[in-house]
């Protein structure tokens, strides 16, 4: 048995296929004719960027376009100016091909990874992807292809790079098993979003695991049982039932009002990242959207998206959700997006830089283009315009500003639209929790972005593990700034709502019925199980609750408690 | 008359030094013997290091260790192994030293160039700047010298480079002026220190002003005159006496109590960075210190600094002081700092990461080192422990178990120490203003550390001038959460200091009177200012000022008010 981290729930059962990295050795060689043998590079190239393509067509299909705009890297790797210069000086000077690529790469991956910071790092598993890919093509041997494997594979990998994890044919691939990475990693949140249990992160898996063991991968506890018995295998089988039959028992929610132990009504919407998006919550019964992430028409395209362009994706929500409410979250990006003709200039510190709302503001034209879109899809449905980053009055009142422009241009324009649209802020600064007041006076709804109060409230990055016990909802400081803006949201008779990962919490939800909060967006696999957690609980029952949990004064007490009440 | 950003306060009026960079282009040859090449590339390193270290030292004397470190890094970019090995690959393979050297900083400087990433380009400033040292040993040319420049020159260049501004002698340079760089910049950061009124971001300076002209330098307003006629230069010359008599007027309240126009009594203390700063602060006036950063001991170090090491440092101040309180910040260093003996990983996020009190926890042997030479220390005088970037109650207790760890090893040892040592918070997250009640519980003082708490508040980077609209101490959720801070900390009847760059601030000061604010602590030039403002307003104009001022939403009206009521 092995440990590692559990970084996709679910119990797999079924074959070790481990993916071993082909040989890409050469024997370097002076090519007859230099201009032949930057053809064969640029023919490598061709053919790289022609797979890649394949995989992220295949990868938008499987696991969403988000996830795979990681593999457009790969591409601008590849056909880096300077990295071809490099390459095709060297062949000039009488370097084969392979051998060329090869330094020219290294080069670039001893830079990345000598500077020792986590982004660059990142970017060198990236540039030795790229290498191998060329090297491959150039020797015409296969990298490990994970499309054609037979069913019940549980894949073994050291490292689950972006092109392997884009070849993944999920209906096969019982479970995954990797060397590194950990939860928040590209292979976790893929794994995540194919539902393929996986644990991550264990020493030396490829070198101890044979090709065609009998293999068990619980990724809800983290273990790997490898020479499972009889006996282990009718224990997992029986597990992997039971989560198969939990994941049933929650049907009897479907269809269903969302309702307290007491009959109250709540809002139970949809996070979405796109179009597509709406579809998968709807069918997951979701009864709106409560935020919808605009980024994916900037990311995804190669200039600014037409105001049609964008009506046209706001417009297809709206109607998919028949009325129920919207929320769209203006454009959310900074410096640390890759968006080239946005033309974002890279920041120290992008967490606390010119972005979102920030950036908007700072080009009105272009954010009218965004607010025009927007109130024209509210002629389809119940949209609202939520504005991220919000830290003062001053923002959105210009954000409103802004909108009563668009809406005499549209009205100049004979469009339709809402008159009375809604204009919410999302309350993801420690800023926007000690002005709620003030803000609830001047918008029309809230919803916590937990994911970033959290962490601007602890200074503690999400992303980074080391911190990880510090980026916590249960802390008490995150417990009363989330109090502050619910109190003052309900004191103003403002929506409020709560759109970060914190509203699915089963732990959290008696807590957040007992501070009223009145909406809860959550990502859609987990909308039924959410609808359950909160007809377990009665007003009284949960205030009796929070009224203990708010006398603690750690995240340990605090956690414990609400463990031990939970249901 | 040109405008440019206003770096450094005062009027300057010289003659214009322009500094050219010298000519370092080179015909490209095959040297005769590869070895010989290569010492020639060892003796530019060589000398190149000696002139650094030099450098190095006269910063040291002229604007504080903490800026001379700076030029640390340049030494290292010379002696770089990745680096060396290229060259040396290239000298071996045909190339002159000049032109290896040349190439090779190159494509690191075009590497770091086009990442367009802040850092980075910061770092490719540094390479060309190395490159151009190395290209000038191998050329035998000299590099701007500022050390031998005539009396009131004014310093004009396109960029202050590291290696430049170490060779600044004060006494001579009257004013500066620059094509680039912001107040932030290390430019505008040495300027400040040395006293020297400068102008920055002046675009194509260089090119039209001669050497030779006769300037004015006006770094309060940031404003250049050229060829001024007699009635400017009688102007700027009275002018330049207000500001020393300004100055000399504050000389009034040297030696005189700290009081608010009532009569009450508060600390004013002093911010240092190391013990030789306490003697600065001393001549200030200061009445103790507010902040000694114990960072410096851990940066100018090749190793951790040991027990006696560091108690030598803090006894100095103790002394120095005379009775009069010292409060000593723990090692306050993350990800973003690099001190190689300590391992520090880079993160993505430093601000946000494993730095300052958690990295000291996570390093317990390490951190009773420190807090066992600070017990020691409290023998010689009023020293108190501050705790940085606190965010909860376990931290603030695991400190206290620490130092109950050290008391006893003392005790055992025989050692003196100051028994009720007081151990204070560091007030600078926002989760340390949530739970500001319960810290106080849990501890002997508060110091709050706007800088910081301004930052994590409004999510805004201090140095990302793009968000320098947000990062305002006149926000209303900084004010109001500078009101909570003081506010539980006098309902605890515990001290409440305040060591950020706001406590010296002429326009907050009456605020953070009727607050209820303790102790002031400022950097020792702003002493004697702060004591004439403090006294300048009673509690009861303050309180009306105050009540105001709360009462506004937005940073600019709280600007404008108190501007308008500024005495």
């Amino acid at each position: 048995m092995y440990e590692g981290v559990n970084a996709s729930d679910g119990i797999g059962i079924g074959v070790a296929r481990v993916a071993v990295e082909p040989d890409l050795s050469f024997t370097p060689h002076v090519p007859a004719d230099a201009g032949d043998e930057k053809q064969r590079y640029a023919d490598a190239r061709a053919k790289f960027t022609e797979q890649t393509n394949a995989q992220i067509e295949r990868m938008t299909k499987t696991v969403g376009e988000e996830a795979a705009a990681i593999m457009g890297a790969h591409i601008e790797f590849a056909e880096d100016e300077g990295i071809r210069e490099m390459v095709e000086g060297s062949i000039d000077s009488g370097m084969c091909a392979e051998q060329a690529v090869s330094e020219a790469y290294d080069t670039y991956y001893n830079m990345f990874s000598n500077m020792e910071d986590e982004l660059f790092r990142e970017r060198a598993a990236d540039v030795a992807d790229v290498k191998n890919g060329l090297l491959a093509d150039l020797l015409d041997k296969e990298v490990v292809d994970l499309s054609t494997l037979p069913e019940n594979s549980i894949v073994v990998a050291r490292e689950l790079t972006p092109s392997m994890t884009a070849d993944i044919d999920k209906d096969n691939v019982a479970g995954i098993i990797t060397e590194t990475g950990g939860r928040t990693s590209h292979s976790a949140i893929i794994a995540r979003a194919l539902e393929i249990p996986a644990v991550l992160s264990v020493a030396d898996v490829t070198k101890n695991i044979k090709n065609g063991d009998l293999l068990v991968v619980d990724g809800t506890n983290g273990n790997i049982i490898t020479s499972p018995n009889d006996h282990d295998l009718a224990h997992y089988r029986a597990k992997a039932r039971q989560f198969a039959q939990d994941k049933e028992a929650l049907e009897a929610y479907r269809g269903k009002q969302t309702v307290t132990g007491d009959g109250d009504s709540v809002l139970l919407v949809a996070n979405i990242g796109n179009p597509d998006d709406a579809n998968v919550a709807a069918e997951h019964d979701c009864e709106g959207v409560g935020l919808f992430r605009s980024e994916f028409l900037f990311m995804d395209a190669k200039e600014l998206p037409t105001e049609d362009e964008q009506f046209a994706a706001y417009q297809k929500v709206a109607l998919r959700m028949k009325g129920q409410p919207v929320i769209i979250r203006t454009l959310d990006v900074g410096g640390d997006k890759e968006i080239p003709y946005l033309n974002l200039q890279k920041e120290e510190n992008p967490f606390m830089g010119y972005r979102a709302v920030r950036y908007c503001l700072g080009n009105p034209e272009q954010y009218k283009v965004q607010l025009t879109a927007l109130l024209r899809a509210s002629a389809f449905g119940d949209v609202k315009i939520m504005v991220p980053l919000v830290t003062n009055i001053d923002e959105i009142r210009q954000v409103r500003s802004l909108v009563e422009t668009c809406k005499v241009e549209l009205d100049a324009r004979g469009v339709a639209y809402n008159k009375s649209i809604q204009i919410g802020t999302m309350i993801e600064t420690p800023a926007a929790s000690l002005i709620a007041d003030d803000l609830a006076a001047e918008c029309d709804f809230f919803s916590i972005g937990t994911n970033d109060l959290i962490g601007y409230t602890m200074c503690a990055d999400r992303g980074n593990s080391r911190v990880g016990y510090l980026y916590e909802v249960y802390q008490p400081a995150v417990l009363r700034s989330l109090r502050r803006i619910i109190e003052e949201g309900n004191k103003a008779n403002i929506m409020v709502g709560m759109c970060g990962e914190a509203a699915a919490d089963p732990l959290l939800i008696p807590v957040l019925i007992s501070f009223g909060l009145g909406e809860f967006s959550v990502s859609a696999p987990s909308i039924l199980r959410t609808r359950r957690v909160i007809s377990e609980w009665t007003k009284a029952e949960a205030d009796a609750l929070t009224e203990k949990v708010m006398g603690l004064k750690t995240s340990t007490e605090v956690k414990a408690m609400l463990q031990s009440a939970a249901r």
